[in-house]
């Protein structure tokens, strides 16, 4: 059966609409930064994996940076190792590392690169330690407190993310990173995507949350803002309309537009292809953080 | 404003449906027979002329394919011409082609192009006049009346096409052959675009009509057929489900079929945007002729 | 039987001459401008195209511009069309440019595309409508009068051209430009010659013409002058040597040696092969225009 | 100081023997199968690594190819999580796999990557999950014992490798497989490196080991083969002189050679350089398995 | 001034003649064999040098192949050495063998690099020593006597010859072949000019004689024959028509058109330009010899 | 039978050692002056140029240069002509350069291609007068004396070595040099191997000599100098450390370190594969005369 007139127009509407966004996005960097703690829904990370296959289908480069704060500490439970918070950083000795790393790039990275592949998708999975990704310094001490193996970025290899992408790949960043020692050392995953972002040139970073976006009253859905100008968010912060784990990912955001990248946003992973939406349509979704 | 989260559901839905045939047509040709009557009105024009446009957007190579009775016909009584027809078969003589081919080639053909131009489309005009692209012989006499300057097409100069497409432009091919000694002839549009789409590989034929498609009950749209198999169309010519100059069209349709164009159909050019919505969504629009 | 041994030394001579320039020209744009009352002959249309698929024989990528005067005078006549004249200049309404357009682009742009096709040259019919190819606005009333669809060229898509050539094909350009309304423009040929010539580089420019070039004493073709400074022009004009038709024609080598063309000729079209001697031979034919 | 005389013949003399070698492994395929339990001497993975490095040097592509058995028995214990093995192979039930991904995955490989990378090397931490690099059915259950998660292999993404090798990577490769739904899969690390080899065309496979090669008689080291017939391997184990864990190794190296791969060889890891001096030399080092 | 109508008809005559032959020869491979007698005079060696270098100037590949008769005798006087001849063939001892090279390689072969140079051609100055141009085996003894170092032709190294000529330059071969041992050994130059048009595919191969092609009455240039079928050679050369120094050449013609060399020439060298005139005119020069 | 442990270790550190230079020289222009007295020993021409093909195996690009002294005599003797000598410099009428130019292109250089030939190695013979290889000017009279062909350089042709290193060919170059005339000239091979590495940017041009370096006391070899400064050349050559044929050549390497060659060594060529050792190993051999 046909569609009826109406529906005709209504798909032709959406498609028009769609077109240049997605002739736009052609061959550009997409840096998707997901995790956190609504992510483990499995039904959730299928349709943003799908999203994410999507992308290549149509010509699109998606680069996908994760972090993994729970199963992280369900794997410290699991071997009773106790964490030690500063700032809300992880204090971080060697054998945590290890367990960061193996549940990062071995377990986190690793299923979403084959989930990927059974949607028809080429994901390498990598992390800082490959081939000098993510580099690396100790970050110095906080309040007095050694933070142990944290790192901020120095340095990042775009090449390997070009490379991997011109060759059909999808590279699956553990934010994991190394030091010239070849140590391993705990990165912020909001950070490392705005980061590898700005090194490729991406065209656009979304991070991927469990809320909508920002909030006027972080209570009220409908209170939903489609924009926030960089300039008032160290204010919005003040007032409180930006809190708790929302003040580091809208901080990254800020960083992420001065290193150079035109279009940041904060999108709700939960709802189903939002990836999709934010993109291809006028409207898109969830907030948009801009100069 | 955002879209409601039923208007993301349905976009996303549409979106989700699209790619993949986005995906399919990239680096395809796809041949547009284009013209007639109901063509004449210069909104319907534009809109299909903005499909081509953002077809082209996403990497499709369309190719246009175009007649002009109309226009002739003025052009013809305008320098009292009178014109006689043998089975439905202009009869052309020397003088008639002359204007033919001023009207198709002069007239129609570079007004396409340079409305295409103000969409941000490089078109080029073309006939089968150009670069050898459509030799013709002579076509026989028919009931003993010599038909003068009518031919049937004998080869199409694909390489031609193919090196436009792939140089960014869009073909716009008036319906004129021409023999060995460099004489014009008049030939049926939608045997051309027929034989083109074949000489190219076309993945798709579209005949954008004044009509929604083949109906089962001519006078009732409701009984609009989505797909007619090509077994079928002698039987439905015989009891006069097809019938009028819909017989040629249909036949030009089962031709183009036989010479390999998998993808063939009839679509009604006045639905706005109705090649898209045909290309780029499951259940497509008109009707679809095949196997 | 083989030639006598003067007759040897005579080729082995003119050869000699004639390889550097054959090797100079070679992957070389040059543009003929053709046209006007003495092209109308069959055989010396003939000849000049022979010529022009000589070049393509060794490599040279020659560029037909062509007006039509006499023919499009032939046709308004018949649509009993009456043209009026401001500083010769043909005063354009809408249904004027009609028909100017039909004969231009669609007569006899298509019938040298044909014909070049039976000396197995490829030749793309094109006009500034195709592929934005010549921009024009509209030029400004003369002496109070509207000219109307009469244009100035403002801009030239040398790309198209250069496509063209470099897949092996010839260029024949239509003298009729558009604005971004995508309207016709009436533009002279000549000019249009000398714009196309510049814009695309070329390395030579001929104008041919139904005399033998630039005579001292116009009716004396004993006095014809092998070359003319662009200094002179001027004062010339001024004394009458150069006057009618060969004034605007000399004007636009002027115009198109100051666009950067080196080398640009008036040349008598009538002179069986006389684009080939002019080329290929020390003393060429004709009048050389140079700074 | 110069080299005395006899010094200089000396190395003259192996870089004579040398450079051929070099010049044959140049843009080949060198499949190294690294691990077990002498593998973890810090020192001698460094020595091990600097070879590679030294191959990378010049242009040859090496893939390393690891398992992990030490450090899977620890995490396992430290997680009280105990193993049960039938016919050598262990039982692997979803949590047993989940900590045999983290460890390969997430600890090994990608410290062998940085690792490397401070050895100017840019490698890539890869398995079986990575692009569809290793495909793997259910091994079917051994005496009525299913051994859950472990893997018999069944496609390997030559592509990939090649990919990586080409844009200067080095590819290190954990032994994880993956089935189409994406669960992971154990598989053993020899055979991996076989299969690994043969897809790529390797042009040799060398596996690492603990002693220097297969002696006739195990205890005394001066029996050491440097070449075994495949056609004697079987007999061999029979008599005993190949037995315990050399036997999959050897039937590993059968199974290469019959995969194709022309040069199997068994060599000490702990010997420094043992690579260099297998590739690189007359006499070679280790024992040759071939046909 | 300009020239006469009448000159530039004949000049248009000839170019029109020319240039679809230059075209034919474009990035075609040309062999001249060149030497002998008549060729000492410095005159003549230029004009032939400069038809060369104008081949060059339009594309055409040359390749020049020589002996050095005359020369060659000269220096074995000088240094007291006596030849000894066999059927026509020279007895070459080592001594003699070393002289020939000299004065082939050394003195001739170079001489007419360096002259090309000032011609502006890149000449590169080889022999049959060089890249393993021309491999030979040692000729077999002739009735009884042993010729020494006079060689047949087993192989010619065609990708070195193409390579120069692709990189522009004109390979000069002077006519010495090498075993597998590097011995020198003397050929004949006719037959080398032979056996390297074969190898490469030359399409066209030109004897250069000091006479005018093969004459029926050898006494009468009146009797000149511009052609001579392969069929016909035998009968000439025992009715004594062919005879002397023409024996060998017109059976190197004959073996070269079994070879698949298309176009064999004997041409007058002494005739100025005389390789233009026979390539690009209709009627050639000299003997056309062919199937 | 496999090394003892100990020749293991001893091969891995040459090979460890040599690896990184072989990398480095892989496609460097590495210029090898050859010629003089003891260069005239068979056995040892062979093992020089047997390194030269063994440096040809692993990418580098070497190039010869030789002069012929002994052998220029030998056939001057030969044919009765007398040397005289100007501040060591050959006075060189016409006759002499004859005899010069024969033996060096015709006879050595030739032989020293078809020697590489038998190791596999394409070489092509090439002088000063082919493709305008070397271009020479007249040096001006010596203490009044004329010194006739004796020139000094004044371009190279430096495209041209690099096209054929590029093609897989060694270019031999025989020390002649050539005038705008094309005239031949006797030029100082050392010289010349300066000017060719300097113009093609050698990255290390190799003086083959038959003592094997510098001494600080030449008739003592423990004395050997393995390095020695420009700054200190000319007070070496003062007090007589550096004397007689050393001193043109140790200036020749002053030369071309100032013209940009960075690695300028001497090295004795009888020592066998003194070449190989220089490049590949950290002691090299001989003196290295550096800024």
């Amino acid at each position: 059966m046909n569609d009826s007139h109406e529906q005709i127009i209504q798909k032709a509407q959406i498609l028009v609409e769609a077109l240049p966004y997605i002739r736009a996005y052609t061959n550009k960097y997409v840096v998707i930064k997901y995790g956190g703690n609504a992510m483990n829904n499995p039904e959730i990370i299928k349709t943003i994996l799908q999203d994410v296959a999507a992308l290549k289908t149509v010509g699109v480069f998606p680069v996908l940076v994760h972090g993994g704060g729970p199963e992280i500490n369900a794997m410290l439970a699991r071997v009773g190792k106790e964490s030690k918070f500063v700032n809300g950083l992880r204090v971080t000795d060697a054998e945590t590392m290890d367990i960061v790393q193996m549940v990062l790039c071995g377990k986190i990275n690793k299923n979403i690169c084959s989930l990927l592949g059974t949607m028809g998708v080429k994901a390498v999975g990598l992390s800082g330690k490959d081939g000098g990704l993510i580099g690396v310094r100790k970050k110095p001490a906080v309040g007095g407190v050694d933070l142990g193996y944290v790192g901020e970025i120095t340095s990042v290899n775009a090449d390997m993310i070009e490379d991997l992408c011109l060759e059909d790949y999808v590279p699956v960043i553990a934010s994991i990173g190394t030091d010239a020692s070849g140590a391993s050392y705990n990165i912020n995953a909001d950070t490392a995507a705005g980061e590898v972002g700005a090194a490729i040139g991406a065209h656009k970073l979304i991070y991927l949350t469990d809320i909508d976006g920002i909030r006027r009253d972080p209570a009220d859905p409908s209170t939903l803002m489609p924009e926030v100008r960089v300039a008032e968010v160290e204010r919005m912060i003040e007032n409180g309309t930006i809190s708790g784990g929302m003040i580091p990912k809208v901080r990254s955001c800020v960083t992420a537009i001065k290193r150079g990248i035109k279009h940041v946003n904060i999108v709700c992973g939960t709802i189903p292809h939002s990836i999709l939406v934010e993109l291809f349509t006028d409207r898109g979704i969830g907030t948009l953080i801009r100069e």
